[in-house]
Parts: C-alpha cells; structure tokens; sequence
C-alpha cells in the first residue's frame, strides 16, 4: 500500500492540506497519507528540512514524501522529485531535502534529482502561488501509483543545498548549536551523541551550566534543568516536566559549549 | 475507495473530530478520511462555508463532504443532506453549502436536497449538542457506503442561503471586499480575476496602495505589499515573506478599491 | 480493517505523531489511523485521560487505542498494553487508562493487562526518550495485525490508577466538579445526568448562578449562561455563542454546586 507524507507551513486552518489530499487521492486512491507538521514557520525552510529530516526514516521503503515550504512558488526555483536512500521527494528545490542529500553522499550513494518539467504530470491549470495542490501533490501521487522517476522529468545533479549548522571541534570539547527547540521546550543540538561517548561532559548554554549527562527525563525532580541523548541521537538540553527554551530563553542556533572534563 | 472530508469549529484539542471518525469506520470502515479544517472560528459558519467551498473542488467525483459549524444544534434548524455538482454534502442547513448552491443555481443544474428525518440512519442515541457525532457523521458514512440521497430523509427545495459579499461595478473598477485571510496573512477579494483581465489596476485597501499586478511572492524584496491573482483565480493582496493582514490591520470584510488606470 | 488512534501530548508541529504513523504502516500497512488529539496539555495524564475515554467508546470494536503521555517515559514505569470492554490500549501504566479500567470493574468485567517486556515488538533501537514511537506504536501495530495481547507480555493485576474527581451528595443536592473545558470553553461536570432526572435544579458555580437546564445552545440569546445534558450525558455550564470558561473564569476541578429545588 503507498504512502504519501506531507509537511508544509501552510498551518491547519485553510484548508490548503485537506485540498492536497484531494487532489492525491483523484490520482493514488488507495494511499495512506501522514502529515508530517504543517505548523513549520512560514518560509522557513530549515525548520521544514529538519523536522522531515527527523521523521522521514521511520517510514517504510518507498514512501514519498511531499515537503512544501516554498517562498519561491511561481518564480524560476526548480519543482523537483529525487530518490534518496530508500524514499521518494518531492517539492521545491530550495534546500527542504538537504540532510537526505548530505546524508547520501556521506553514504556514498548516487542520488537521483529531477526537475518536474513535464506538465502531464500537473494539475491542468496550474496556479502561481499553489504549487503544492497543482504540481508536488499529483506527481507525489504518480511517483506513489509507480510512475518512475525518470518520467517525471529531467535529471539534473546540484540541488540546492542549505548551510545547516554543525558542531566545531574545541581545544576542549565542542561548540554545538540548538537545532531544534520541540512542544516541550526541549532543546536539541547539532551534536551527535556519538562524539561525546566516553568522556565526562559540562554543558554551558545561555549562561547556564549542566554537569553530566542524565538517561531520561524522570530520574531528577520537576524543574531541574538537565542533559541527555535525544531520541534521535544527539545531545539534548531540557527541564523536567517544564521547558528548557523558556529557562535558557533560548532560540534555534543558540552557542552550546561542551566541555570534556575526563 | 469512499472519500470522506471533514469541516468543523471543533479544534483539534478535545477529541471531538476523532469521535466522528471512529463512527465513520464503524459504519464504513474502507473511508479514507481528510481533514479540511477544524479550526474554524467558533459559530462562524461563512468562514467554514468559504474554506469547504475553496477546498472540495479537488476532491474525487462522489466524495461525501461533512460540514459542522453548529450554533443551532438541537434546535429546529434542520440537519440536511445535498448532491451538488458531483458531491455529497452533509450538514445543517444553515448557510454552510450556499457557495456550492449559487454555483449549481448560475450552471443551471438542479441540487437535491434532503432533511434528515430518518433516525434510522443516525446513531441509536442523538443528544442535542453533538449532532456532528450523532447524525451527520453515520449519515456520511451511509452515503459513502452507497446509500442513495433520497433513501435518507425528506427533499426539499429552500435551503438557507448566507449572504457572502460579491464584488461591486463602479465608475472606475470594483469595489471588492477582503473575504479570506490565509495563515500568511495574505489577503484574498471577492473579485474574480476575470473582471480585470486586460486592464491596468491600482488597488486601494486600508489607506495604502498597490500598483499593477505581480505574477507571484517571489518577483519582489521581501516586505513589499505587492497585489496578485491567487490560486482559486481572484485578486489577492500579499506582503513578500510577509503578513498583509498585519500590515494592512486588515479584517475580513474590508473594502478593497480597484481602479481600471487603462 | 484495522483502526489504531492516537493521543498524545506531542503536539503537530514537530512531527512525531508522523513518525508514530510510520512505523505503524511498517509493521500493519492497512491500518486506518485517527487522531484522538495531540494538544493534551505537556504532561497532564489526567487530561488525557478523559480525552480518551470520551472519545475511544465511538470506535469499531478491536480498535487499538495507543495513548502517550509519558512524563515518566526512560524511567521504571512500566510500558502497558490491555484488553478493557472490546478494545485495546497500549501506552505507559500512569493512569492514562483509568476511566476504562473503573469502568471493566463497574461492569464485572475482567480485565487483562501486560507488561511490555518483549523487546522483540519494539523497535531495534529503544531510545530513552520515545516510547511512543520505539514501543507502543509498534506493539500497538502488532497487536492490530492480530498479535493476541498475552504474546506482548507477562499479564499482571494492579495497574496505576488516578484519583478523579467524583460527585458528592450532599444534603441538597451534589457538589460537582468542572471536569472538562472544551474548545468552545463549555465546562463539563463529573455529574452524570442521572443523578439529577426528575428533578428541577439549580446551578452554583463561581458565584453565578443558572436556573433549570436549557435543551440545547440556541434554545436562549447570545451571551446567556445555561445549564444542559452534554453529548457524554453529564451535566454541563455554557454561554450560547460564547465561553463559559471566560465568564466563570472556570479551571477544571472548580466546584459546580447542584441544588434540588422540588
């Protein structure tokens, strides 16, 4: 059975999600579709590219995923569809998909980007401002029904690609940076858990100083401010039962510094 | 495969838009389900009526489109269903479907309406206050399963029209009116973007000024109050990577002034 | 066809609710899955709960009931899933479940519980900080694809239960409790309507007070405070086309005084 994701910053509200699905299910109607997030902040991409980037490999091999954040709609930005591991994208080409694209090449494998130039595969009339109706949700819905990449456009091979932050390696441990500030507050990092492993660790971020790394949320009291490995593997900054962002009055690419003290 | 949408003021916190899923399964378990909205302001049936109306176009021929935006419920106002074009609707007859009525009544077709007045078709125990769960959701899911619109009430032929604003001619242009404000804050008009085909615009709303039309966001600095046609095809006022509605303080139901320069 | 829901504390933005879907369509691809709610306040069991147990009783029978909201989540609290009346529920043992529970053993009902100590229907990598996704999406999958409950786990008997609040009878009447504030700010008691048939009543709350109950909403004039029979059948306070939460300045748990007047 196929399955589409959406993630947008079009918001709950309007209705622009609920018409995707539409338009999806007139093409591939037999597919089970997840929205992803549509509250992203409005145009900005790298919340958009993250929060995909998170969620995306836990679904199954050969889902598509449609990202649209789109500032650009209706100028000359590339539409485009790519496969990328095991998973179908599609949307503007402005950078949504660059953790896949990093992650591939780390990988050594050969991505494979198209540009959507071929309107057989859009809405009839396609709007300038809503391309996420008129072109990323009927070829999501043409890639899901088995429509193969190559049909779907022209290749071509330097997406672009977004500066995302990465931790810095320090006379003393790593400079990190907030990436991800959740519902909860909770702050994540740039860095892996990977790169603190074995070594007793200090956190200062904002002014504020955690010592040691704690194994979840519910072994310290209710407001402590505390660190740990995230769900997906990075070092995370939180306060129990309450919110670290409000605490350190922290924004996303906020300075962590970590300081190796063994 | 049955398609079913789902409109409402209910919000997404109470649970309230999962109940009515859970009755449609029971009775219809293969309906794929999409949310258009449930973030309708309170009682305000004209927005829900605009948000149904620009959303179901692009759903498939047959889908069943439930619509609750309730004050009435429990009192004598009546639950009804419709076929107009080639979809269901399901709701109260209070306003909600007028878009779709106009635009069956200027094509010359003829919509069928029904009262729900058959319990069979509802669920065993109907309170008064949550008609949403109770009667229009088993009656969609009915629809959807194949029952036909006559088997589940009364027709009738006077269903409640809501007044929606319409575009004014004037010496100079129209005087047209903001009729929805998107989550970017984008403003969109009651002015059909044919009215002003082939004509030179400028475009007063709100003491400020807009000259000529863009052809979409991105062709102009971030900022910029900039006037387009939008994607259902009517004149839309937007600020680039921006809120028009903030920077214009704009409500719906504001007039907008098109002036024809040429 | 399988039905899962879903409720949670994780909000829609951050997409973890997405990431929930896609490992349940890894494991049941045809699962049909609705969302209970995702905005129970960070942390409140207790809103949860009554979130889920108004709504869950409106699914198909076999329904899986994934619920998780987890402050406890990393620590020894114990990963559940049960079998209560003809669903089931999957999530950590705090008390999500308890208004199912007191329920089974109103009715003489045996239930079953599990302890989900068989890592072999959890994900490979069990984080300490997403159970939702690394456990009880999962088994909750396996359980939907038809894994018997007793194969999840070793059965055992006392399950966490949270104190909610009760009706009291009182010399005149009841002393109730605000139990729920919707969307809309009605506020609904923990009195059921029984207790109060055959009798007329009057309403102390906040220092206002309300005289009989009201059919429905628009049965009276904007603005007026009434009483009625909410759509779970407990007594409930509302303002017609407003908020009675505003009015009263009402938090759940306030006291609702009920008066026999004959």
């Amino acid at each position: 059975m196929a399955v589409i994701t959406l993630l947008t910053d079009f918001g709950n509200k309007d209705g622009f999600v609920g018409t995707m699905k539409g338009v999806i299910w007139q093409i591939c109607p037999s597919a089970q579709i997840a929205d992803i997030s549509h509250e992203i902040a409005p145009q900005n991409i790298r919340e958009g590219a993250i929060a995909l980037w998170r969620a995306a490999p836990f679904f199954p091999e050969d889902t598509v995923h449609i990202a649209v954040v789109d500032p650009g709609v209706g100028t000359r930005r590339r539409p485009m569809a790519a496969r990328l591991g095991k998973m179908y994208f599609v949307g503007p080409d402005n950078g949504l998909f660059t953790p896949f694209i990093e992650n591939a090449d780390a990988k050594g494998e050969t991505p494979r980007f198209v540009t959507l130039d071929q309107p057989r595969w859009f809405l009839p009339n396609v709007s300038r401002t809503f391309h996420g109706r008129d072109i990323f949700s009927p070829v999501g819905a043409y890639l899901a029904s088995g429509v193969p990449l190559e049909a779907l456009g022209t290749l071509f091979e330097d997406p672009v690609l977004l500066p995302l932050s990465k931790p810095a390696r320090t006379a003393r441990g790593y400079q990190a940076h907030i990436s991800v500030i959740d519902v909860f507050g909770n702050c994540t990092t740039d860095l892996p858990a990977a790169a603190i492993a074995g070594h007793e660790i200090e956190i200062r971020v904002n002014g504020k100083t955690v010592h040691g790394l704690s194994p979840s949320y519910g072994h310290h009291p209710s407001g402590e401010l505390i660190a740990l490995v995230d769900s997906e593997d990075f070092l995370e900054v939180a306060v129990v039962n309450g919110s670290a962002a409000s605490v350190l009055n922290a924004q996303v690419g906020d300075e962590v510094e970590v300081i190796f003290t063994t």
